[in-house]
């Protein structure tokens, strides 16, 4: 196979590093560490220009443009000469990320590189920790991004979760191209749990131009949603208390709180 | 109010701080700044034990058997007299654990102590990366805990959550109290969904007992869960590979991966 070029491993170590919603508060020792041990950095660059300090050392493949299975398979070409190359995800790269496509890719190209995912704080995570306390109960991940699935099966699974009183976790929920879904989702959401249903939006997390809004269904605008920006919608029973979303375990039926 | 003992604040502050999945590998520093500002960390002592090192000059009140809305209530209590309490969580307190307890007891308090959450690396998160990449699609986080909530609602969640093809990501799935609900969402599963249904599990993640297994719903055995446990069903499209379960994300459909 791929000659050993006196890196790490005879056959490569890929690792999937998450570096975390972005601040350096968030990223964890493992991640460090990942990053620290490896011989080369691939990432696109709006995530290595978050940790520019711990790489300058570093050889760095900085892809602005490259479409992801082609970084993917530039990173495996690269391990597969017996480096230890760090593939880097902002978030998690076990939550709609990278970690499912180095899987993919590495089936495809028969490699036997050692791959090492190291999970990230998420955006869902840290979102919840900007909004409040929502996802006390039991919640749907939903991604609107409909490249690589079809709307009709999202638009399903937003019914069933709604119905459900699921809350609900919004992926991707808007871009340029894609600037209806959002609206759309809110449309249902409006029909089956009612105009006072709790929003929540938090925009590029942890970050300089970080954006947190806690409203209703009703007063919320989903063209203030982009990309970097993850929605949480509550259950029915979902409230605001001083800007916050909350949505109760249910300890008040069941003791008495104070 | 209450007095002012010379801490933190003025009218104290409540960290309520998650120290991710146990191994210091996935305790940010945003959680390790929280402690080490602290005057008082209050915890489980199982995550504490997990701690040890970073805590040894606090004060510490360790509750091995206190209810938690007694350890939150005590919690305001120290707080109220103007000093900074850590509250540790396993995990991500903002995923079914302590943030929004902490929330409602503020509110049933009346309490002007400041609130701080800190988000973890969730059970979700590195459960995901032990098992390969399954969290690469839509998916539904289910708590089995009928303490809190009635069967016939998880029931009916699981069943929306099967039918509309989300991977289903499972709390709590099994207690000694607690023995049939897991067996019963198998068997949901194995109708709505077929016996090779890939199931994964992981017990006490990043913890030197941790045992990860990657199988179908027909050989999975549910006793081997508890509530260490965290259990991930794969939607219809997961598959194992090298006893890694892997959600396809679309690609391959789409684009040639190598």
């Amino acid at each position: 196979m791929a000659e050993n070029h006196g890196g790490s491993g005879g056959n490569g170590i890929l690792s999937v590093v998450g570096t975390g919603p972005g601040s350096a508060d968030y990223l964890t020792p493992a991640a460090l560490n990942a990053l620290r041990q490896a011989d080369v950095i691939i990432g696109y660059r709006t995530y290595l220009d978050l940790i520019a300090s711990i790489i300058e050392e570093k050889e760095v493949v900085a892809s602005a443009m490259m479409q992801e299975v082609d970084r993917v398979n530039r990173a495996f070409d690269l391990a597969e000469q017996g480096r230890h190359i760090a593939l880097v995800s902002g978030g998690d790269p076990g939550i709609y990320a990278m970690a499912g496509l180095v899987y993919e890719v590495a089936e495809a190209r028969a490699s036997d590189t050692e791959i090492r995912v190291i999970a990230g704080v998420a955006a869902l995570n840290v979102c919840a920790e900007r909004l409040g306390a929502p996802l006390m109960h039991d919640f749907a991940t939903i991604s609107l991004s409909d490249l690589l699935t079809p709307w009709d099966v999202i638009e399903t699974r937003v019914r069933a979760a709604v119905g459900a009183d699921f809350v609900l976790v919004i992926y991707n929920p808007r871009s340029k191209k894609r600037d209806w879904q959002l609206a759309r989702v809110l449309e249902i959401v409006t029909d089956m749990r009612g105009t006072q249903t709790v929003v929540g939006m938090v925009h590029a997390a942890t970050r300089e131009d970080e954006k947190v809004i806690v409203t209703t269904v009703a007063q919320f605008d989903p063209k203030l949603a982009d990309m970097q920006t993850l929605v949480i919608i509550g259950n029915s029973a979902t409230y605001i208390r001083n800007d916050r979303m909350i949505t109760p375990r249910g300890y008040k039926e069941k003791y008495r709180l104070a």
